[in-house]
């Protein structure tokens, strides 16, 4: 590998193809040939994840949509072939004699989000812009991908010094927290020794690296729905009970709801789609929201105004409301041992200037692997890698500075050496 | 014409198939090609629709789609190649020697409403429920053509008793007060002498004719759009401008616009869409509202305050609304002429007991046409059949009592005897 | 008396000093001394009220400062004491043989509005502005007593054309609608044979006379409080339960009911106090509202939705409301017979073109009084005398063209002339 | 004294009579009596409040009022007459020889909350729950100027082991956070070189002190005053402009604001007043509200979001808006000198179990006292005792932990004697 030139060529190509979660069928495949040419042992798909409890799998029309652009796009059939119904996870896996299991986790998945063509954003200005209306690698998975491919080239070198079982786990469908939970009930965490995930950027600058990443949010998902009586808008509007008015008026009352004087809180409804046609009161709503908090007890008081404030803007236009829990998102914190271990591959590597703790500032759904090996016995952590952005992570405009990309590289590359 | 089972036997057909605005193709090809046998000349697209100002057309997409659906259906090929990009009006005329030009208006379109699946709604149990998932004739529009064809068959017959020119007028997109407007600009109300548009229902009894509508109300139909600004709903909510918000705190003010001491008013936001993931702060929110009222001043006072409470909305959250008026639709009153000649007709078909007036309940771009026939010289009118439903118009149980299919036919072709 | 400048004077002086509902003390003592001056035989207080049922009396208290305000600003002691408990009602009867009883209704109740000081209100530049801060005679009720002292007067006159007994009725507290009731509850209307009652104003030019009002609405007052959990805005805000945040949401929702297809609706929050300090969560609001409707049907409907829309504002809340239905009101239509003898007495006088009906735009509790006679085999009517007015009807710049007040009193002299 | 039932029976006392901002005058009186009697030099009012810019200065009337009410109570008039216009500030000094200039900041004032008289409240129970209807000691205040004489009585001893100047000050209207600038630009901070405030309860348990409090709030108190326009709410809604409906729509959008990622926020609308009466469209809304932020940017961002809130709330009703800004805060640190003295005077005296911070939750404007110190070249503390509660701070029901009174003063006296 030239450095720092393929891993950037790596990252931008992944940028110009983005694909959300579950439906990563390109990246995916790229990153299955590239695992396997290095001589790792790649399992893939149903091999390893569990999808009974996995909630918003995209369509079967999405997920043949999505194969056919991937194949479209250079993914090979064979890998494809391996991956039904969304199961797009990837694991590649290298013994080297006895030792512990090291396992590094990198997700893949974009966001629908349209990318900016503002003649300002690089990706624009130097042609690697997002192909794909409507998605966009706005969160940096692309260059966590193009680091785990890195890291692996790096590992699988015969003079790299570490020995046990080395396990790179590429993930599907981090955003929105449905892609971890698979992987973990598949079994690929419960043997695992040592446990790192990690993220670029999340406001912290160029050439610092924070050795634990804080403030993730315990967080419930939901999908809502309101169901009312449609009528004949002008002739009897009176005949109608209004589901779009009671979205509408519940939505500044979800916002609304009180800060926590022990929790810190986020409330977010990010899609809404309500009624059909002009002259006729709508009797459907739906609504995607999140509810975050920094504690369990805040989350849980959260819920509980949040389901009342649902409940009372139905009552007001006298339409029923349903609340499907869609998924959830729990807390962790990095084990000591893992953050030593960070800190002198940092020292070793000159890697950047050390933080002890960076808010991640969101949620990333690696804490359920994290859990499930500290639950084991292992040790797990998640660090951050200092990285200049030029908008806020999701925004349309997001680009990072692409030097933490060989930072990255070499710190984690230490990590595993140092923990062997 | 076997009586009336023919009639109801069309309205059942032309139920089962509901074809939404500017997408009539089955229904348009059914009446083009059954006014061609009945020995009437047929226009049909082009021919009679000037589109310069038509708004809200639907995508070439979806027109192909209805197009194919409709010849899987029956449509005859010949006329669908005349009906090119949504123009499915279809016009029948016979000339009976000197005598005036007599136009009757029918409309053709559905609506995009779910039918009910109940086992008490008759459609359902009588197996002529929509088979055309998310569209439904809740209107009457599918009477309205039937009885136009009767209407038209009755009148091609050698003993009718009139003379002068017939022009039978088969509208689309009524709903959404598009469609009248491109045959108004075509020229075709023109020369007209005598015109009549008609409505089923209206919450007018069985048994019931109203010589005249009233409470037709002026209109706009806006499509309004909020542009914000994305970000990370959890890491950095403070740097999103949020246009979902603005939509839901724009709509409740909507409609708490003031009632109007001098005009009757009404408002419906009919459909919203808005944002994209649950995770991201919205920047996008689209809304499709009309404003009516019972008076061209009170309409403009109406929409006056509808901008301001866009507009405020829009500022709370520091966001962009651009308002785009999609549609307008006017008031028109029936001449005393046309109504006392509908008096006979009534009397002298037996056709039930007669209310002077009744009020619309909503609209009908058959104004549109009335005004041109009457700027131009000519008489116009607008009766109702009374016809007791099932649940209001638009509603997914609606449904009309079918004996005033018989009913209009009658009436309305004594009606065209007599104003010969 | 001196004819216009008389009755003006009177007008003027009594908006100088505006009483609101059932303090009316100096009016009243000003009408009782001038009615018992002329003749009258004079009856106030709790001979001609029956308290039982009203709501909303002010505090002794506030009753006190009227009285001790009335005499300071000449009202006689000897009335004064006669009209306990804002007991304010004044009636002059005379009789004059055999001869249907025939009664007028005057109001003499202002509002608590601040009049304008602007130097283009006249009554600022002729000097009668109100000169009682927060209260305002801004819907022409000053006039209404003015004319009816003059009617009073003219009637008296030994050449007054009529026989029978003449029973002038001045009522407190018609805004509100809560003092027609106690008058019709004492019996005064029960053997009443013709009653006609008349507003100034509303909308009707200056010239014209309205044999009729329509449009009477009818209605429910209602007092409604939140109750809701104190707690520190910054240290423990998820502790509290914000009424005042109730309330807010309540409201947008109360104006937002829809419109009735049958039915012409009001709705106003007129008063909302909440809270106590800015660093408590608010554990209480509290809200005086009204609704309206055209019908008996549409009041139902309205006041249903109106109570789901006030209970699911609590919800969201976790709050308490509590509805207090404070008063009503009641529709009502004149008889023929009395419009046909105010046309001629219209005719007689030359008092003005005619308009046989005309929207009275909000209500009157006169409707309480003709509802009374009509009960009891009378007949009632309600007419308006058209005034130009400077701003609408409750407004701080309110004043009407003085030159009605000449018209009314000729008129309703006739009236009762050829009334009896 | 006899302790701890004298600095009980005080706070009992002072319970019994809350007098809110400003308004303190029993309490100052007998504050400065009693310190006076101890033997210190008493300053008040005019001689140590500089009242330039203080805002939300009660009106005179309430001024007469609330000293009328202390005489009656027992304040002494000497003291009363000179403390005009509100300011009822003491200080009490004593000199012993050489040394630093030590101050406490004691605060005086309750709130304007109504207590609640349920029989499981304390103050109900053994009979000193407030005389005055809707004012509160629910903040402890009652406790903390309990403390403060206390600790005076302990200080004023001969064998109390101190030198250097000793000044007690006692402040009025924390609440609000409007006393202590006015004492500061009087200049009696300038010279001091060891400051210390303190706080009961604040959720931190009994037999727990915390070395200093964190989370001090940066701050923005808001008056804002809504402007339209009057109409009579039946005849002419439409020519009305809704104040009251401006800031209902306001109101849950202030709330909304958006959550910052980087910095704690608090937003309360804790009063609310708008409307005169039922039928007329409220032309006036008056809303106090206070914007908190961990950080002086995140403020910012908050205040800059809600101007915007509230101006679009206006513009939907076409109504003004006008913000008075009524008041600040600011946040501050305790200097670790200042922290490790008073861990040094917990251990002396067994005052119990040391947390090195606590929340304050809040606010206190003694945060203006510490940074005028701290500024000058002194250093600053803010320490908190805990104290089991009842309720949340600023709720009906809060009672405190009275044992919270004697280890209070103990340590307060032993601090002051450590830093001499």
């Amino acid at each position: 590998m030239t450095f720092p030139s393929e891993v950037i060529a790596m990252r931008r190509d992944l940028h110009s193809f983005p694909e959300t979660a579950f439906l990563e069928y390109r990246t995916a495949s790229i990153v299955a040939a590239r695992l396997t040419e290095l001589g790792y042992s790649v399992r893939v798909g149903p091999e390893i994840m569990c999808m009974d409890d996995v909630r918003g799998l995209p369509s079967q029309e999405d997920i043949h949509s999505a194969q056919n652009a991937a194949l479209a796009n250079g993914a090979a059939p064979c890998w494809l072939e391996k991956m039904p119904d969304g199961q797009t996870a990837v694991c590649g896996e290298i013994k080297r004699g006895a030792g512990p299991v090291l396992a590094l986790r990198f997700d893949m998945d974009a966001l629908p989000v349209h990318e900016s063509a503002s003649g300002n954003h690089r990706p624009v200005v130097d042609g690697f812009a997002s192909e794909c209306e409507g998605r966009m690698h706005a969160c940096g998975h692309d260059g966590h991908t193009a680091i785990g491919l890195a890291v692996a080239e790096k590992l699988s070198h015969p003079n790299a010094e570490w020995k046990g079982t080395l396990r790179l786990i590429f993930q599907p469908a981090e955003e929105g927290g449905r892609g971890a939970q698979p992987v973990v009930s598949s079994g690929l965490l419960d043997d695992v020794d040592i446990f790192l995930a990690t993220h670029v950027g999340c406001q912290l600058p160029s050439g610092q690296i924070a050795l634990t990443a804080d403030g993730f949010l315990w967080a419930e998902k939901w999908n809502v729905t309101f169901t009312g009586q449609a009528a004949h808008a002008a002739m009897c509007p009176e005949e109608g009970r209004n589901a779009l008015l009671a979205a509408a008026i519940a939505i500044p009352g979800l916002y609304a709801l009180p800060r926590d004087g022990q929790s810190d809180t986020r409330i977010n409804v990010g899609l809404l789609q309500a009624g059909r046609t002009r002259n006729v009161i709508a009797d459907h709503a739906y609504l995607e929201l999140e509810l975050r908090a920094s504690t369990h007890e805040g989350l849980s008081r959260l819920t509980a105004s949040a389901r009342r404030t649902l409940q009372g803007a139905a009552l007001t236009q006298g339409v029923e409301a349903t609340i499907d829990v869609y998924g959830t998102a729990i807390s962790a914190a990095s084990d000591p041992e893992i953050m030593e271990r960070l800190r002198d591959a940092v020292c070793f590597t000159k890697g950047g200037s050390i933080v002890q703790s960076w808010p991640i500032g969101g949620g990333d759904d690696a804490t359920f692997m994290m859990q499930r090996v500290q639950d084991r016995g292992g040790k797990a952590g998640y660090c951050l890698f200092g990285s200049d952005i030029t908008a806020p992570h999701h925004a349309s405009l997001f680009d990072f500075d692409e030097t933490v990309l060989q930072t990255a590289v070499m710190v984690l590359s230490r990590f595993v050496e140092l923990s062997s």
